[in-house]
């Protein structure tokens, strides 16, 4: 019999949730009402991911609100309101349909059977099947895909907003309008199709024998290099805020609240959890317990490593830099946290931890980019780190029988595995992550910058020079942020 | 056999949540560890629903406070603070035993069958078996019965607070206190217990054949219109706040802190997922999926149109309508969110965004009355047009043996069916929703104006005139929110 | 057979967690498969209280933020922020082995059987098993020892926060450093290994016949009074913030931000029945449910209370005492409240509502100890009210066979007793409560004396005065948290 556990995430949705995973009930004799039991918890455990994914936006929305002057808070807070509306309505009329199933047909024709196309997983047949609206949800495989949909559509929307921070303070919001249908209904579900639909980077593994294909468990990837490509593609078409670099140095432009940014590093944290360990689709695969334990442990070093880093080199503890520690070393284990053990997490933490740090600064000084909250670093850069880090830490123990068949290989698969665990099995898993992350850093950051470039020429991407200047919220949302606290308006 | 499942709560508190629900185990093989199990797991859901519910204050607290001016901030805040336990001790002691039993005592005598009663749901029985004081928990259905009541007890908070937002700026604490103790123990467990609890509303199948009789699967009429109709007559009792209203035309006084508004909405969105979905009571009703599902699309899409309709009206997007966009789709969607297809969902959403901004107008501009966040437009109109979405887009699928029972029909009976479905099973379960509106419209607002009249003769409704001035916080709380941020106490 | 249940949690977290607690499943014949899935489910309900408590440090921060003065804002917030991982850290490499085993050690050599040794559990072996740095999890034990690290070094880090309260705007950054790092590994772990980790407080039972040892459900011992024990010594090395007492009488330095200490409550709230509630560690024993119920009874009870104590005292309520009743019922409520009936929880909670404005008063004026949150109050003089709370209420009904053989009893184990339940079966249980408190507040408070002492010889614990007196902010943390609201910086 051919063994094959594709990562069909369309499929899975219907099959896998509600077939129970893991091996612990593989054999054939669990009893049908104790598979069935499972495969609701699992449903449960599934949505209650999504609901934490969800509650990610608010933390989103604090932290670049916090580090954003306050003459231009209600604009900023608002962009990452309203990104999650219009993400989830693209990503509902069209993104989810595309994303498992949509993008094979244009390149690869009306071929039904899922399988190894180049791009996408093939079965378009889910088109029909209601991916565009949701429109076939009978049956329990129904409330399957509906909170696959919701926990799929939840990762849309921290792709979307991730570009609020780094184009922040300047971005007008009509043209902020189209990148938020467009990043849901068109750009991440491209990627997405390519590895979580089962499309041709999940496949590198059958076709190009580099070990198990590209693996992202969560979304170092995915989800956040993603963003941060498009953060950084943003942040080049719209220009550094006024200010912003003087003869040619940077200059600081301190945030107005860094309670407020601490709180959303803390509710981002919290929703993690769901975003990582929800990851296993299955309560039955108690691997969730492993991934959420990694996934503190990686935030947890991230932010005091980031902080000795900051103190070691200036003498004080930089708040800021505390913060984006902890979220860079949560986006650093996004993508391993399933195949890592514990001690590999603190390592993969403290790296991201120093590694924002060093990465914020080669945006300003070297790149020469405004990216107030520091997007690009911490998503872009560490997303990236995560990705490596698969090839690098994976321990073996995890994900075998994924993406790739027994056919020519032995009858045993092998988890996935890094180079620090096995060199030679590992380098074919490395070479697949640093193609899935070329291809981040090329077609997608291109798609983003072509589509901000166009977008520009329907309506400006950037604010009016004296909105900017006096801020925002007035002349853009209507309202200012905080009425009656004086200083409002600024000096920067 | 006499197929028969009631919304008998109180009953379904013990025996609901101990007996598997959902068709899934509905045979009798099901083994009984299998049953035992998911039960278990059914009130892990509940459990966790309420906690979900309970954190919806915080969002409560924060959307009222940030619409509020600074110089209230701490008396707003608190009321929405202190809420949560006046309201809880209210249905503590009374609130929760009147309404699963105590409310058919004075009306039906002493019948102790559950059944058929005009009011509430007869079985007053529970009344010794601890409904007071929760005094009888023994053994596992003692669970169920602590879980149950800590999910009701969070529902009751929200109608509670409701009105605290209509009449913020203005209510006198002790005043506000005795409406606290007078909603959890007299005024939602009344119309709790004609609909929740059995009562003659939920009979309306039986007694007057209207469909399966007035349903509200998670509380648009129930607990969102209980709390709106509350807040029109206290907005109405209490009367505008000094400056409002002009030579008769209302001003607008922008409210202090547009992020803690915003925050403030996305923890309503997180809480409203254990709201709605968690009131399957069951895993294993994987219905709770289809929920959530639609409770995050009405809310995505009513934060959406609501942006676009005030873009479309006055060139800029209103923070503070895209935040009661998203809330407006989320309590329309309350009631039919088990009953209705994603893509209703988007639907009911899009019309809450654009009927809350049309209700806002309507109330201060033709009704002049002075509703400072905007309650009664959010809770109660959209709350009313969510009971009648019901017998409008139910798809017929889910539902099905509530409330009704079979006699007098065929063996057959039929989910839950609104008119866009089939206009002849629909036309009846509308009125049925009809029904409920015009006795919350009527009954509850009258009984929540008396309430505001006599309370005010107790103590008195309104602050003084010199304290609202000045702020209230000094006078009535004894600190400012905000001691050391200059322009505190405003010029509004 | 010898019947036994030890709460030796290191074992627990493998064999507890793995095998389905609760009578339900006792039997012999609960099939193989439903007693997996059992395990699987209690493993999540561990993860999702783990993730519930990692969010009380946002509430813990934002309280402690908002009732401190805005020139040390960003200061206190760092302190609650940087807090979670350094104590993660520490806890991660040496304090979990030392609580689950290392404590043994030194004291009672290389005895491997896990028993009745004087201090720890005496199973070491789970040093080789990977206690330190979590280097041993094969297996689906190892997701159960994963799942359970994360919830104990979530109480932890609740420990560690305590006393950046009570020492908060005075606290310098490289001192509060070392605490979070030895709170992790040496501190919290010693008393925990006594209690939680089968030492020998939690053999009193079986050593002195007094009820089942000290029992303390979800820790207003183990946690809140360590917590506050520490602060209080802290408060009393750092000394009083420059200004606090004029001429010995105590002055009030008002709080800078009132909504956002009551946020922070509110989130404590919610993630508090993470706290209570998962400590079952098992979905399959529905106590859970009853422990839920409990702890929103005496939260609600507590603020209810101490709102109307001192509406009663004052003629006004206090939105910092309304928060800090809500806290103090809580924290009372953590050791009772798998024990106790709502009623009982009522009236812990309506006395904590009480006390802590009491205590707060005492420590105030008569201790002459500045305590700008109330944290000594909140956390030490209740949690130590919750441990004996134990003793006076517990009804009987639940924790039969914990800690306590058969041995020399009769066939049957009574739950844990309380003396107004049965007073000749309280009295020991009593006693055992009364000693555990002795040891918080002699040893454990003297170790803390001592470690602030000796952590001030390696780096002050006190900022400099003129820091002190711009704020914390600038000269210790590099930034202001609020550089655009003018009135920063503050006048008192």
């Amino acid at each position: 019999m051919k063994l094959r556990r594709k990562i069909l995430l369309g499929t899975i949705a219907v099959a896998g949730l509600l077939s129970i995973a893991g091996p612990a009930f593989a054999q054939e004799e669990t009893p049908e009402p104790v598979a069935l039991l499972g495969t609701q918890v699992n449903l449960l455990w599934v949505v209650i991911g999504a609901v934490l994914v969800v509650f990610m936006q608010a933390g989103f929305a604090l932290v670049e609100t916090g580090f954003c002057r306050a003459k231009h808070a209600a604009h900023v807070v608002s962009t990452n309101f309203a990104i999650f509306g219009l993400g989830f309505v693209g990503f509902f009329i069209l993104g989810y349909g595309l994303m498992f199933g949509g993008y094979s047909l244009p390149l690869i024709g009306l071929d039904n059977a899922p399988g190894e196309n180049f791009i996408g997983s093939g079965h378009w047949v889910f088109l029909w099947k209601g991916g565009f609206g949701l429109t076939d949800l009978n049956g329990p495989g129904g409330a399957a895909l509906a909170g696959f949909f919701l926990y799929m559509v939840a990762f849309m929307d921290t792709v979307a907003t991730i570009p609020t921070g780094a184009m922040a303070e300047r971005w007008q919001w009509k043209n902020f309008v189209l990148w938020g249908f467009f990043c849901g209904a068109i750009y991440y579900p491209l990627f997405g199709a390519w590895t979580w639909g089962g499309g041709w980077l999940s496949q590198l593994g059958n076709s190009a024998h580099l070990g198990v294909g590209y693996v992202d468990f969560a979304g170092s990837g995915v989800v956040h290099t993603m963003g941060g490509v498009a953060a950084l593609a943003g942040a080049k078409v719209i220009g550094p805020r006024i200010g912003k670099f003087k003869d040619g140095k940077a200059r600081a432009l301190p945030g107005h609240h860094i309670p407020m940014a601490m709180l959303g590093t803390f509710i981002l944290l919290f929703g993690w959890f769901g975003f990582n360990a929800a990851s296993t689709f299955a309560v039955t695969d108690v691997q969730f317990a492993v991934v959420a334990t990694n996934t503190a442990v990686a935030g947890a070093f991230g932010a005091v490593v980031s902080m000795l880093f900051v103190m070691w080199r200036t003498g004080k503890p930089d708040p800021g830099m505390m913060a984006n520690g902890m979220l860079a070393g949560l986006v650093a284990i996004t993508a391993p946290c399933a195949f890592v053990d514990p001690i590999s997490s603190a390592i993969i933490g403290s790296v991201a931890g120093v590694l924002v740090v060093l990465a914020i600064s080669f945006v300003e000084n070297v790149l020469k980019l405004d990216d107030p909250v520091g997007a690009i670093a911490v998503h872009g850069v560490n997303g990236s780190f995560g990705v490596l880090a698969v090839g690098l830490f994976a321990n073996g123990k995890y994900g075998a029988g994924w993406n790739v068949t027994t056919e020519g290989k032995g009858a045993e698969l092998s988890g996935v595995t890094g180079i620090f665990h096995n060199f030679g099995d590992g380098i074919g898993q490395l070479a697949a992550q640093a193609i899935a992350l070329a291809v981040l850093w090329t077609v997608m950051m291109g798609l983003a910058f072509v589509f901000f470039k166009l977008s520009n020429l329907i309506t400006p991407i950037r604010s009016k020079e004296e909105d900017e200047l006096v801020g925002l919220d007035l002349p853009e949302m209507g309202v200012l942020a905080y009425p009656e606290f004086s200083g409002h308006g600024g000096f920067n």
